[in-house]
């Protein structure tokens, strides 16, 4: 029998990880494998492990069984109608990876229960390795205290210096999983967290997955730029529902999203190209997402023109094929025996770890030239 | 002193050309070389002609002066305000070397005498090399019926079988220029004329230089691609006024514009794609162009998404300093003693020449190959 | 027992047709009755037929059984998923009123035939009144040669002159019902018709329905009116699938469409705004429809000003209940005596019969006015 | 000679105080009177003051020439190229009327001596009456601690107590002037202020007059409404620079706005509508606005639809011919004796005052209808 992966979620129980798990059992039904950049030809030749060799595990706060979410991403349009009864063998076999979160006095504690978690699941799969990925709601920006790796393991032993996120991230690297947050959360941008993982010798990536207006904007700003038209103007408002909508209705948690959004522009086109950038909660959106974009340019001799552009997406059903991505090339990483930041994988994040490009067909080739090396 | 370059404009009255002329005039006066992609830092070492050192002519059917069009294009917004004074010295040096298209019996006479006027053009102002760009409006479809250039060089001397565009062409090449197609005319398609061009040992290039509405396609479209994402439709809307507008309400002259905007798209994305391009004139919008797009995607497990954008911009301020980077590569093609095809353009054009590349970053790193090599 | 209304729908297992049968079945079965003007307290004085109340029945050219068109229509996200389930009984009631059109050697006979369909359909259900509606395939423009009623009887006696739009309303005459054509086929545009349904005491109105980008025109337009903002070009793209863009993608059935389209814009507006209307069919939208219209306007001192707007709806879902009303108001002008054109049904459609005001606030007053008087 | 009457400005040296003043010299000269409603046939009986006998003065912090003001605004586009050189003889008159706000210990001395400056015009100009608009910033929200005229004058003798909007209204109904704000300031807000204008016997209105998104949300709101559409979120972004976005870049006066702003949709369509409104300082769009609606509603049996506008226009453009209008329509408020707030004049504005009708054309006819009284 071929050695399978696991792939490890936080937030296990949510619309992203829900489409995820429902997306990969409707792929091995013969679903047509869309949005999965790696089911393309460019990786046939990267020995990346098959979808239907992945197994799913995970942590979650709420106990909502998956079947129940997939019903509600059926009705909401997410997902095909008819999809939950076809898929309901794969999706109980999920919901038995399923664990709580765990509670204890101490985070060192916690991180020791949830990385127990991660061994058991490998253990009973018999999994050759296991990739985590954090697809758990964004949290709000937390400052860590601690810089040396010895410092903070005190810190962890006494109380509970971290937010959730570094916490999730401490315990895959515990467990000798690789970890990747598909989040602008705190976990691995503190550099404690990230000698964590070179002392662990497992690679790390993210950050925040692009996949709809940033996407775009990393098409379209080096459009600007390979034609040398100067951007003076770039302003954005999204609308979105669901309870990614909800989250980010809180300003806090806005604000972590803001700040990876709007680096890719800085980095792409320079400081000093005007206009904000606003995340509205829509509840009634469900799980769509609507963005709208206003860019103010010039052309020859100062003249003014303007490019608008408007995405309907439904964010859960971008998402989770790119998950299905990471999840495989991460394996291919642990295989390889890479250690620390992945930055060949900017090609999905808004904020990539180790890397300040952010064109798309940039990184794209990037990404093609280390999975086939 | 430093050997000029000459720039021989076909269409050298309408609104391209003028913009091309004033703008290079403007440059000079210290203006900021907006939309000049040679004037990067990429180009840096690859040794073109300064902008200084062109110097302008062409053939026109009208005789308008160059003073009055710019008059009219200060007055529309597409020049500044108070540039006609600033450059009036260069716009009346320009037009002294402004010639009307010759008549005669045989098109064998009329590219001689127009062979001509491009050699005196290029010993009054002592030029070590001409590059000649077709910026006349386009032309309708037509179908040239012989196939080989001693069969061509028959028939011209007998009589008219060639459409404007190919009579310039062959006069550019008769006079020792290289030739670029901006727009979407016959010229240099049948393969009798790149034989002829091949014959006196020139390069030719283009065609139909992509200013607004196919840009942006051109980065979306690897976009859809390279995230795997199925494209079920494109739309297109292009809303015109000014000359352009006026020439492409004739249906005849639109079907060579929209054969080539939607070449592209089938070469991206395949021919599959639904959905229809129009090209309407719309007088009150004079030198401005609306283009809306509508593309229809979907995206895990098929759910239906889509992306629209409105473009508004102002041609000739988009083209000229595409003219002036054409300028310069022609002039590069010709010092190399390049022949033949002239793919490595591709980055300016809808339907490039001996390329079925339409990806603009990969475009964008095939010219900068070709020209720092 | 309270008298009912019959409602006979011509093309009555089409998109528009099922959706109204299903839509009135769902009222009664609690669902809102969102987009049911007259369900508003503006008519609650009106005396109008409960919906409930409405029985419905029509000719078809398919046999399609309704159950199955209901069943389409709620996989492609226009009827709520599990309506099917609901409101089966009411779908099967009207499936048995359900006739295949009749075929005769002679319109006359095809018209008896029609005729005592609607008869034999008001005796079954003992109905007061029955009012009918053109929801059928949008015809091509087609030229009548008869002016007088005897010259069309002659006719009519010995071939078929007539297109099925104007048999349909013939045979509804000839029933003693109401017409209303809800599309823009010939049906009651010729004199001769109109003159029948006089002759036979009867009301009719029309023509095509404004759902969408007309219904916003019919707003916009009357502002730039108001302001005294002169509207230099208004150009629109309608991009649709499904059934209707099929038969739209004929252009000489997208010729009555663009007719009764354009006409609104002329009588509010003058001949003197540029600009032209698309139809575009795009298969892969199905039933959702999506219109992207753009405004080109002065302000002060000519200053140029745009307004754009993009429409994205389902039109089945939004002529439904307009369908409804029409029923319902057609069958008060029946109760009332009404004979002839009923230019108080304006508010409904692009072409409104004998009459030329299009802005929807005055449509709207005047069609409460009607009601509640 | 015919009895004039004057244009009081506060704010007399701002974008829309100069375009108003350019502009009635340009119509003076033959432009048309593209924007101004009252020029239109509907009033043509209602006996209004010819805009040629209309007198400007007025205002201002700031003493930059209104010569230099129109400059900026012809080299901005918002106003026609050459203009300057053909009113010259307009705006040195109007300078003339020009007075710098005065500064004194106590309000009371400052509303004393504007309104001695307005006495002053009255008289050097032998006008007949006054009409005083007030255009100048929009100032944060302010909170006034006092209810009755005698309790508020004492407060004033003793010190500054109001915000410069209700000292300008003051002072306009101390000359015996009306007043209208054309802005969201506190101004006529407070009932004290509205008294002392009833103790004078003077007519106000305003306020903040609905130029762009308000005005197309004022016709699409009834549009959902008289269609029984749902719409169950409606979501805005504007996106400003100039003066005006630069005094909204200030969240406090931001507030002001939006108050006005959102007041109209919900007196509209209730207050369950989800969504936000933004207004974002772009500096680089210069006089130039642009607004991007979003509005989610559903039709029949609850599918969702949207309705999206891009509003592109210039404000003081559009602007300036309703100043116009309210002044000939305040002289005639004046004329006629009226006294206190004038709901009629609701068509103008986001927040009438004393209404709560917001329907375009509902206010239209309510504005013909007195007018023409």
């Amino acid at each position: 029998m071929r050695p399978r992966v696991g792939v490890w979620l936080f937030g296990a129980r949510g619309s992203v990880a829900t489409t995820t798990v429902a997306g990969a059992a409707a792929l091995t039904h013969g679903a047509p494998p869309a949005g999965v950049v790696t089911a393309g030809p460019a990786f046939s030749s990267a020995g990346l492990v098959p979808i239907e060799d992945l197994v799913f595990g995970g942590h979650d706060v709420t106990e909502t069984p998956l079947a129940k979410q997939v019903e509600r991403l059926v009705a909401g349009g997410v997902l095909p109608a008819g999809l939950d009864g076809l898929i309901s063998a794969e999706l109980a076999a999920a919901e038995r990876n399923l664990v709580v979160l765990p509670i204890a006095p101490t985070q060192a504690e916690v991180i020791e229960l949830m990385a127990a978690d991660i061994r058991a699941f490998a253990e009973r799969h018999s999994l050759e390795r296991v990739v985590a990925i954090n697809v758990a709601s964004t949290e709000p920006p937390y400052e860590i205290l601690y810089d040396d790796v010895g410092a903070l393991r005190s810190a962890l032993a006494s109380g509970s210096p971290l937010p959730g996120s570094c916490v999730a991230a401490l315990a895959a690297f515990e467990a000798g999983a690789s970890f990747i947050d598909f989040t602008p959360s705190t976990s691995i941008r503190p550099q404690v967290i990230r000698d964590w993982a070179v002392e662990r010798g497992l690679p790390f990536g993210g950050q925040d997955a692009k996949t709809g207006e940033t996407l775009v904007k990393s098409v379209l700003a080096p459009m600007f730029t390979a034609r040398a038209l100067p951007v003076h103007a770039w302003s954005g408002t999204n609308l979105l529902g669901g309870g990614d909508g909800a989250t980010l209705a809180d300003p806090r948690a806005a604000e972590s999203k803001n700040v990876s959004k709007e680096r890719g522009l800085v980095d792409m086109l320079g400081p000093d190209v005007a206009g904000q950038v606003h995340i509205d909660y829509v509840d009634p959106l469900g799980d769509w997402k609507t963005a709208w974009d206003h860019i103010l340019f010039s052309g020859f001799l100062g003249v003014r023109m303007t490019l608008q552009f408007t995405w309907q997406g439904c964010d859960s059903a971008l998402a989770a094929p790119l998950v299905l991505d990471l999840a495989r090339l991460s394996a291919l990483a642990l295989e390889r025996g890479h250690v620390g930041p992945m930055p060949f994988l900017g090609f999905y994040f808004k904020d990539p770890v180790a890397s300040t490009e952010h064109s798309l067909s940039t990184q794209y080739e990037a990404l093609v030239a280390w999975a086939t090396s």
